[in-house]
């Protein structure tokens, strides 16, 4: 068997979700964040900060053919009352991209729980939003309103590109949902704007923000348009080159310049490690994966699997997240990943479950379902309350209050939750994510059903109806049932890389991390993974984490917090030969604590502890309690 | 005995040095360092940076009476030929200092090896500067030079009473050794303008940059003009009061604005914390302690000990470094003593060397000399290169030189000293402080001399000659030689915080740290400080030194470098009942390598380790061989 199959894929139609767990959660998205999300890009909050965003879009539909119209500059990231008039764009560069965002989160969700009231709106929305665009099918408000003459004119800094990927993944996942073209057909014509613009003999530009990649390539999958693939390659094949295109859309020489912040340092094909802006990487990396196997580009191909192992191998916390430094948003150099001082941006580890997945339907092999659920369980759970009203950017590893407010460098770090509004970009894609959880359960070609993730759902397939129990989380018992069987296939169970002993009940053949079994007639399998806690070990290559261990059970990551276990977690020694007790969600070990010292600076003597249950919590439950100290890491 | 005494005091005129270790270093400080600089100040030296310091004074000579001459704008840091004509000032807004630091140096210097080409040379410096004052005595080059009606606008940010600060330092010097009053006269001069500008009725303003407070107070105690001592009383009772100055001057109300920054946040005398830019909060600390003991001021004094406290127990690293992070170059909250972003500035231990001679001055505690000594052996000496040649300005506890030039966050980390002419702030204050150790070694009052440092040297006494020979380091035997005994006194010799065994030749009585002798002939004692290398514990309450410890050596701190140990120093780790071979500069310890784990996340097992001897050279030593990785804390 070949680990490479270009034929894998995974449909989200065919898949319903029925997991007490995920369901609790998709819920709150789908009761919480959907419907205020509604209200705050409308700005009807009361006391919340404004969006902007639906008005801009009004404000552009109503100036777009006034030719007399003043203009107003387009030089800034954020445009406010404070520093442009009231007729000019307002919010982020990027604001229009909310309203896409939302719209493709209701769209995944509409799928799985029709409801009319939602699509009312969102066709509500998306009328005002076609009613912007432009005769020649452009469609960036900033742009529209204040001065449409600059379109595409910095590619490095401005978000057009980057809203229009973002218009498409709306556009197909409410048209999938409903099967209304009209916002699909508002992409496509800014699709086809961007491919008379750019190419060849062309604008020799490509995005500063990636997204535009996937997104043509996403669009060429939905509408069998070679041009869209095309546009996705060139941007590709584009960056990087030398003259750099963004020296020249600024008629300088790049002195002191770097481009390692956009990816744009070397061409994408060339390229081996993960470097720059986290987000803007994944989302690269995940195109540059989807277009290697659509086009069997080997060297594109070698750059996503070297890449992919040096994020995986060196750049990869135990929490699934990713980007370990504050500035530049960005992945640092290897084994660099300080827990205090992480940044860890939900959207990064969103955008890594997009290029595992991406990873996953080129080539059989569990790791990129590992880490799909080491993201999932860890980072993107964490990102949002347990009240589905308050969001976390960054997601460090270890969070001292004190320092959050009083140290600079950890200002990024915040020890609670903040209202979604301020700065829209993780929440609305936390929204997405985990209304389209069943596009991450299976994947299937002519011959295999993979199992990916043990969410409990339904899957609907060519091979036969396969419906998944899973008490994943409470024992690790998963039982399916394969109905309407209509022909022999392999079923392919996912072996988590956690689990060291498991039972099937059935005969099977373990490849590239999964369990082949041979389906011929409908039938019943349980598994049984064996889950309990567990220490596991920081490589002694990343320097924080030397003598320190952590806690996991299953998928899950815990943590300490002050809450249950005092403050000054630095003091807390785990016993390596610890007994774990399950109570309820914590995990009780034996510890110890150390007697705080009462001199800075004394002749070294043996420490005098107290011995002390410690209580550990599951991480991405961390902060739902005001603020107190956290840590993920604890001595050993 | 009351521990408070207001008649102790050093001279340095009293005091010669002879002392292998130290005159080694101060040979390279007359002999390289100050040479250097002198070609620096008159940009003489092919290939570096400008100073323009001399520069800007012979300009300001030829502008200054001329009443029709252009104005150039005051506004920025820095002023270079990008951003300014070349007829106006240039360099930093504080590059007159330099030249009065140099001087303050040589002054010192001649003191101690007359020199008459040095002196040729001062005197050549000092005309050029004392041409350069205006007629009411005002000495700024920036504003006599760019636009004198603007003089004293802008006291946060600029540094005109800073200035001045370092220019009455450098008169006092220069005068004290040489009898040549004419630099001590301009600083009398500006001084009385500054008296007359500034106070009740006047202006109520206080320097941005505090030093002019322990400048004035210098200037009053070598005068005696207690317009001096008011003007220093004056700027501390200022600081802090509301409504700010700070705001008056720009019409400003202090909207999110904090003056923690400046020390300005509360009045002096109710701080209790030590806050802000280090160096100027040493400088200013230092001020309070003399005028608190010169007045009588309890509240002042009580402010002095409890930031001294603050200081001391929560905010100093083993090195005597100060300042924990890079943002303002400032103290942090207690107990962030991070070792790979630490800041210890070289200059901010130098002015805690100030702050603690003050306090010796002022109370009998052996705890000042040994923080002087903490200081004054590691992260001082630290500053320097074993050539004279380059500086820190840094100095860290932790350097990988890649994250120093991978990772923003720490930038300011250099892995090998600088070039001191990049910016001249820290190599004169090194040169100054080097050039007047003999200010640390003793103090005395009308009964009793004070051995404070071990430095080999002769003291001039009005009880007696005392001579002492030094091998502190090499096995810690001091021999005293007391000659002309004129009349009964006490010999108070301090016991070093880090020795536990000692004995002295003659009776004696512990009191607050000294041993006591009472003296009245001439005698010979010798002391015997016992000095082995010891593992030293850092408080747990500092997070980033748990589990590990520090080698030390009577008050020098020790250090691994990867150059006698090998990359990945965090693998390594101290037997924690290891004994100690010293090896010429070196000291070798019982240790183990752990192997390097495979894997980035594995299940929790016992490491493996080689056994292996550590390698630890005087931190002062460190960096002298090319970038490599350093660490002082190292795991047990």
């Amino acid at each position: 068997m070949d680990s490479r199959d270009f034929s894998i894929h995974s449909d989200i139609k065919n898949v319903k979700i029925y997991d007490d767990f995920w369901n609790s959660i998709t819920e709150l998205v789908r009761k919480e964040v959907i419907p205020y999300q509604y209200l705050a890009l409308s700005d009807k909050i009361d006391g919340a900060e404004k969006s902007y965003c639906i008005e801009n879009f009004k404000k552009a539909a109503l100036l777009k053919n006034d030719k007399a119209r003043e203009k107003y500059p387009v030089d800034k990231w954020e445009y406010t009352d404070d520093n442009c008039p009231k007729e000019s764009f307002h919010g982020w560069v990027f604001q229009d991209s909310d309203a896409y965002k939302w719209i493709e989160a209701v769209g995944y969700s509409l799928i799985n729980h029709p409801d009319d009231e939602l699509k009312r709106k969102a066709k509500e929305y998306i009328d005002i939003i076609c009613d912007a665009q432009l005769d020649n099918g452009y469609l960036d408000t900033l742009y529209i309103i204040n001065d449409n003459d600059k379109a595409f004119t910095n590619l490095r800094d401005h978000h057009e590109l980057y809203c229009f990927g973002h218009l498409v993944e709306g556009a197909i996942s409410f048209f999938r949902a409903t099967g209304d073209r009209k916002l699909l057909d508002t992409a496509c014509r800014f699709a086809d704007l961007i491919c008379d613009t750019f190419g060849e003999n062309k604008i020799k530009g490509y995005p500063g923000h990636e997204i535009a990649e996937l997104a043509l390539f996403k669009l060429y999958k939905a509408t069998g348009r070679k041009e869209y693939l095309k546009a996705a390659e060139f941007f590709i094949n584009e960056r990087g080159k030398r003259p750099y295109y963004f020296d020249i859309e600024r008629n300088s020489h790049s002195i002191g310049e770097n481009y390692h912040y956009n990816q744009a340092h070397r061409e994408p094909r060339y390229q081996t490690d993960a470097v720059g802006h986290a987000v803007r990487g994944v989302y690269l990396y995940s195109a540059m994966a989807d277009i290697s196997k659509e086009t069997n580009d080997d060297e594109l191909n070698s750059a996503c699997h070297s890449i992919w192992d040096n994020i995986t191998e060196k750049k990869l916390y135990i929490t699934g997240g990713i980007g370990s430094t504050v500035d530049g948003e960005a992945f640092s150099y290897d084994y660099d990943l300080p827990n205090d001082l992480a940044y860890c941006e939900s959207c990064a580890s969103i955008g890594l479950i997009f290029f595992a997945q991406r990873m996953s339907e080129a080539e059989i092999n569990s790791q990129y379902g590992d880490v799909i659920e080491r993201a999932l369980y860890n980072t993107v759970l964490s990102g949002m309350a347990e009240d589905g009203k308050a969001f976390f950017y960054v997601n460090p590893l270890e969070v001292l209050p004190e320092a959050s407010h009083r140290d600079s460098r950890k200002r990024h770090i915040k020890p609670v939750r903040q209202k979604w509004f301020s700065c829209a970009c993780c929440p609305p894609n936390l929204a997405r994510l985990l209304s389209s959880l069943n596009e991450y359960i299976y994947t299937e070609n002519d011959n295999t059903i993979f199992v990916n993730q043990y969410l409990g759902s339904r899957l609907e397939s060519k091979h036969c109806q396969l419906n998944l129990k899973s008490q994943y989380l409470e024992n690790g018992n998963i039982s399916i049932k394969i109905d309407n069987c209509n022909r022999p296939f392999n079923l392919a169970l996912r072996i988590p890389q956690w689990c060291d002993n498991f039972s099937i009940s059935k005969e099977y053949q373990i490849k590239n991390g999964y369990a082949f079994i041979q389906i011929n007639v409908d039938c019943d399998i349980s598994i049984d993974f064996e889950i309990k806690p567990r220490l596991v070990k920081c490589s002694n290559r990343v320097r924080s984490n030397v003598d320190r261990a952590a806690v996991m059970r299953g998928p899950m990551v815990y943590c300490l917090e002050e809450k249950d276990n005092g403050s000054d977690l630095q003091m807390l020694v785990i016993d390596k030969n610890t007994d774990f007790k399950t109570v309820g969600e914590y995990i009780l070990a034996k510890g110890k604590r150390e007697l705080p010292d009462s001199n800075l600076y004394s002749n070294y003597m043996e420490s005098e502890y107290n011995n002390c249950t410690l209580k550990f919590i599951p991480y991405y439950r961390w902060g739902n309690r005001g603020e107190n100290e956290m840590s993920v890491y604890v001595r050993i």
